[in-house]
């Protein structure tokens, strides 16, 4: 059972030691802000890497950074609570495969690996492209608004496959491993969750999504509520939640997740749904936040909201309301010129600058 | 005389083209939120390239990234309203050629070419290093708390010689140019050009710089105050202004902003000193504004202050107060990002996915 799974915490115990190498750096103390607590964090999650184990400084070296996009559909649209209908996700599924997309853009643009997963979308691309991974739980989600999005088994499996794919991934050099979704109407599974796992009201867990009428909010809240009044959340385990509310592509960016801080790579969430997937993956495993790194803050209310819950600090804020992983591809180059500093930038000593502060 | 230059104004004709053509890329409408308004402007500022006289859409083309750093030293630095004393931009200057400076890492990261001027250090660099330009005006401005910092001749020399390099690097090839200055006590200039330009209350544009003392920063106050009170600065032109309250680096600054401008080059700038030199060359040619993307918006209070007097909206907000450019090299491939998206996402049609919005 990967809900059995221990995520070690993260060893603070050199923290000192990488902020005094931080503050040794030719730069007034603390004068490059979120980038130092990056850094940090990046040190600490490497410092037991082979290449650390010298008992000189610590190094962080990012290997084979990677966005792995999971796609799954909702029974949910048929209610209409987004923008498209369900055919969407697997025609941008295809854009994906066809390098069409924002996503494969910022991949392109900042030497990311880009993987797409069928999760189980609602049709099936057949024959399979070569570069689609098809772990299909079932042709999208049931209608969680009538009925349990998907069996128990179901969603564990779906955690279980996200967790394996991702530790084969990190058995491939991956270190620096980003998250992101496309599921028509997956707000919607994602704003249930949030309420389920928080008890947030779920007026405060809806929004626009990318971009509904007010009268699809109102459907959309309706549902929501609707599913939640069948549940006692209280007296259910993560995996139980997940199997009510769906989605597939949620399930297993929980597992993926997991399977990344169990393996102590950084982990870089993307946005709202994402970063609801995240909020489980600690209810399930505390420490995993250790090794998240928050891309951004998007237009959606409440991924504020669910950053708010994680206690975490965005690097971005750039309104954006797309997923795909787009804030996490974006992020990327901030965590690299993280790295850099902290590996390459000369100290007081070394350059012979005056240390003043 | 460079303040008699024209900056053409935007041709802001095929704005909506340019939009529509964001508009019909597969994802929601303004999902990419920031990025979009980037490659708008992006859009804009290219159209006119050879390459886009061909009557299809536009294209973005972005070519040697590069940063320049002008260093200048600070007469005011000896009243003590910096954390450091003026031999430290000399140190860093080294440190910037040696390649130990976190700008250097930061280009190094995000593949930006990263130039160096001396604009008037205190301290010679001897012999003269490949690496370097040598621009000196003189060894340091005068403290404009007592005296002008520099002659309205050296004001003028000043913005000639950041005009004229700017040109240089531009017909090498670069069509994105980002600014960064180092200079021991040129956020006491800086604020004093702030208060000057916009009538602002020094009480309002002055901060704590890299980091000094609440005693340090009276001092700093009352040495601005000095200075605004022998200046009848509504009457004054703007080399005269800069030339009373410095520095040279902030005065090369200036030049290069409006070399890049009149080329109708992309212009990335960086912090609260490099915002103000910014802002220095809107007031020369109002135009210049079009041709700037603002990097982020960093810890000193006054780089907010002069932000929303520009109207200028930054990428970034990462808390940094480093100045060198890193702000300018973190948002580069937030940039490039814009660019790729712009000129290689698919369309609704071309990827065969249904708008829906």
């Amino acid at each position: 059972m990967i809900l059995d799974i221990v995520v070690p915490a993260l060893d603070k115990s050199r923290l000192n030691e990488i902020i005094h190498q931080i503050n040794n750096k030719t730069k007034p103390l603390g004068a490059l802000g979120d980038l130092e607590k990056i850094a940090s964090q990046l040190a600490l999650i490497q410092q037991n890497e082979e290449h650390n184990q010298n008992n000189q400084g610590i190094e962080i070296k990012l290997s084979k950074p990677s966005i792995l996009v999971f796609a799954g559909d909702h029974g949910i649209a048929a209610q209409g609570v987004s923008i498209a209908p369900s055919e969407v996700t697997q025609q941008m599924v295809l854009n994906f495969l066809a390098g069409g997309a924002a996503i494969n853009c910022f991949c392109l643009a900042n030497d990311i690996d880009f993987k797409i997963i069928d999760a189980g979308i609602k049709t099936e691309i057949t024959p399979t492209p070569e570069n689609l991974i098809v772990q299909r739980i079932q042709a999208g989600t049931q209608d969680f608004s009538i009925t349990s999005a998907m069996s128990v088994e179901q969603a564990n499996q779906a955690i279980q496959l996200g967790f394996v794919l991702t530790q084969s991934i990190i058995d491939q050099g991956c270190n620096l491993i980003g998250f992101g979704e496309m599921g028509i109407a997956n707000t919607s599974s994602a704003s249930a969750l949030l309420s389920a796992f928080t008890g947030i009201e779920v007026k405060e867990t809806v929004g626009l999504g990318t971009g509904i009428s007010n009268q699809q909010l109102t459907t959309k809240l309706t549902c929501i509520e609707k599913a939640l009044a069948r549940l006692s959340v209280t007296e259910m385990k993560p995996d139980e939640i997940l199997a009510e509310l769906g989605g597939f592509e949620i399930a297993q960016i929980v597992g993926a997740i997991l399977a990344a801080a169990q393996r102590q790579k950084t982990i870089v969430i993307d946005g709202f749904i994402v970063t609801v997937a995240a909020l489980i993956a600690t209810r399930i495993q505390a420490n995993a936040l250790d090794y998240m790194i928050f891309s951004h803050s998007g237009d959606e209310k409440a991924h504020q909201t669910v950053l708010g819950e994680l206690n975490a600090k965005p690097l971005l804020k750039l309104g954006l309301r797309l997923g795909e992983g787009t804030g996490a591809a974006l992020a990327m180059p901030l965590i690299k010129c993280a790295a850099e500093f902290f590996n390459n930038m000369a100290t007081f000593d070394s350059a012979a600058v005056e240390k003043v502060v």
